[in-house]
C-alpha cells in the first residue's frame, strides 16, 4: 500500500486540499499513467490508443452507504482497499464479458473533507492492485475527476479493446439447444455479504474469509472473456444472479434458461458449511446471489467446453418450473 | 422536454425501478445510441468507433449541494434539466480543448429513492439538447450506470475523436513572446453564480436572466477546438479561471502569464451593470470566475488569430504583478 504510512492516521482530505490528495493517487498510479501511444493525464484529458479502430466502454458506481461500508456489523472494516479493488473488478468484468482486454480506466472520487487521507491510498492501492492481479497489468488511469461530495460516491469507466468481434448478450444465430456454461465463483460473494452482515460474530473460520474475500474483493476471469471469444455465441458477466443472469441471456434471444439442478446442487454443497453456521440456504445463494462477477455463455452443443467452465444448463424453447425468487432491483 | 410530462409530478424513482428509470432516459436519448460501427448500449458494454485509432477520454462529477442545487437562493428552480446541460457542456468542453470531436459520453447517475421521476427527465432532456445546441450532434449516449446514493450524484465521461494532433497544455516549442488568446464566454458564469446567490431578489433584469443561464447552461464554443487544433501550440479549457489557467498554462511551459489590462477593463465593462446591481466587482468576475468553458490557447506573435478569438496578453519569462486573488480548490 505505496504511501498509506506517509500520513498521519488524522489527515483528512480537507487539510490535504485537491493537490495533496492527487499526489497521494498519483503515487498509487505509478508506471500506470504511460505507455504507446498514451498521453495524459494531467491535461484536460487522455488520449488512448485503440488500434483495432474501435473501442469498448462501460461505467461502474459505487457509493457508501449503499455499495460499500467502512465498518461492517460483523466488525470487519474497509480502510479503502476493497472498495478500489470492488470497483476496477466489476468495471473490468463488464471488459471481459465482451471478450475484450482492458486498455484503460478513469476515476471519480467525490469525498466529504473529513474523510481520511488514509481511505484515499487504500482505495487507490486497491484499484491498482486489482489490475495488476487479476491479469490486466496493461491498464492506463486515463484520469478521472477529484471531488466533494456529502459522502463517498466512487464511479470508474473502463474501456477495452476486442481481440476478435464483441461478444454480446444476443447472438446472431437461433441458440435453441445451446449449452450454458459457466465460469469463476458463483455464490461466494452472497456467502460473504451474509457472514460480512452478521453482528457481533464470534469466531470466522476460513471459510468465512474466503467468502468475505469473495464479497469485497471478487476475481473476475479476465483472461477467459478475450480467450473465448469467437468460440461462444452469446456472453455477459454475472453480476445480478445466475438465474437473473440465465433469463436475460435466454430472454435476449428468445428463449428460456434451464438450469441444471446437479450443478446447482455441487455448488451449493461446497457452501454448505458456511450457510449451516449462519442459517442460511446455500442453494439461495448459488441460485440468486450477485456480485461474483463469474462469465455466463452459450455455446453450440457440438463445441468443446472451454477449459475451466462447467456446464450449467441449457437453452430450450419450453418455459422452466423455477424456485420462487425475487429478483434485485437496484432501486 | 420529452417525457416529462407522462409522470405525474409526485412519482419517485424509488416507485418506477431500474427499468422505469431506464425507460425514462432511453427516451430523452432517442436517435443518440446507435451510429455506424457502434453497439449497445444494453450489453455488458458499449462499442464505439475510434477511427483514427485513438481516442480521448475525460471524466467530470458534478454533486447535489456542492455543484448543483434543485433550489438557489434567489427563488430559480433548476427541474434537473440545468444539471444535465452542465454535466454534459463541461465534459464535451474538455474534448474541445484536446482539439477533438466528441464520439460519445456514458453517464452515471445515482439518486435516493424519493427522486422524482420528473428530474430524471429533464436531467436526460438536459444533457441530448446541450450535445445538439451546442454542436455535438453526432454524440452516442454510450451507457453508463443508474443506482442508489444518499443525495444525487452524477459522473460523466466523454470519448472524443481528434482531428489533428492532440493540443496539450505543454507545447513541444518554445513559447516565449507567443500571444495568449480566448474564446467563449469569460466572468459570466460568476455573475450568473452571484445572482443565483442573493436570497429574495425582487425582480431579475435581462442582463441578470443572461448572467444565469451562463452559469447554469454554460456554452463551451464546441467547433473552436477541433478548428484551430494545428495552428495554435498549446490549449486548454477555462474551467477555474483566467488567472488560474493561463498561470496553468504558462506554468506547464516554463513562463509567466501577463494579461492585458485592456482586455479585462472591456469584459469587466460589459458586465458592470450586474456587477453594480449586485453589488459586486465586475473585475474580479473576470479575472477569477469560473465554469465560462472558454478556450484558452497560445499562438505564434506571426499567426493570425483565428475569428471569434481575442488577443488577451502574452507569455513571457517575466514574472507579472497580480491582483491578490485566492484560487479555488475542490477541497
Amino acid at each position: 500500500m505505496p504511501n498509506a504510512a506517509e500520513h498521519a492516521h488524522n489527515t483528512t482530505v480537507g487539510q490535504l486540499g485537491e493537490a495533496g490528495i492527487l499526489e497521494i493517487l498519483q503515487a498509487c498510479f505509478q508506471g500506470m499513467t504511460t505507455g504507446e501511444g498514451v498521453l495524459g493525464p494531467g491535461d484536460d484529458a487522455a488520449v488512448i490508443p485503440a488500434p483495432r479502430g474501435n473501442f469498448v466502454i462501460a461505467t461502474d458506481a459505487m457509493n457508501e452507504g449503499h455499495h460499500f461500508l467502512r465498518q461492517w456489523p460483523c466488525g470487519i472494516a474497509d480502510n479503502g482497499y476493497s472498495t478500489g479493488w470492488k470497483l476496477a473488478a466489476q468495471n473490468l468484468s463488464d471488459m471481459n464479458a465482451m471478450g475484450a482486454i482492458p486498455s484503460a480506466v478513469s476515476i471519480s472520487l467525490a469525498m466529504p473533507k473529513n474523510t481520511p487521507a488514509t481511505w484515499v491510498a487504500h482505495f487507490g492501492a486497491g484499484i491498482a492492485t486489482a489490475c495488476r492481479r487479476l491479469g490486466a497489468a496493461q491498464t492506463i488511469i486515463s484520469g478521472g475527476d477529484l471531488t466533494r461530495a456529502d459522502s463517498i460516491a466512487t464511479v470508474i469507466t473502463a474501456t477495452a479493446d476486442l481481440v476478435d468481434r464483441p461478444v454480446l448478450r444476443t447472438a446472431t444465430e437461433d441458440l435453441t439447444g445451446y449449452r450454458l456454461i459457466h465460469c469463476g465463483n458463483v455464490g461466494l460473494a452472497a456467502a460473504g455479504y451474509a457472514v460480512l452482515s452478521q453482528h457481533e460474530l464470534p469466531t470466522l473460520t476460513r471459510a468465512d474469509v474466503r467468502a468475505i474475500r469473495g464479497f469485497l474483493r471478487p476475481r473476475p476471469p479476465l483472461d477467459q472473456g478475450p480467450s473465448v471469444a469467437g468460440k461462444v455465441a452469446a456472453m455477459m458477466d454475472v453480476s445480478d444472479s445466475i438465474l437473473t443472469d440465465a433469463d436475460r441471456l435466454a430472454t435476449a434471444n428468445g428463449l428460456y434458461a434451464s438450469i441444471d439442478e446437479q450443478w446447482t446442487a455441487r455448488k451449493a454443497a461446497a457452501l454448505a458449511p458456511i450457510a449451516k453456521r449462519h442459517g442460511a440456504d446455500a442453494y439461495q445463494w448459488v441460485l440468486t446471489g450477485g456480485e461474483d462477477y463469474g462469465l455466463l455463455a452459450a455455446l453450440h452443443p457440438d463445441r468443446q467446453v472451454p477449459q475451466g467452465w462447467d456446464v450449467i444448463g441449457q437453452l430450450t424453447t419450453e418455459p422452466q418450473a423455477r424456485p420462487e425468487i425475487t429478483g434485485w432491483d437496484h432501486f
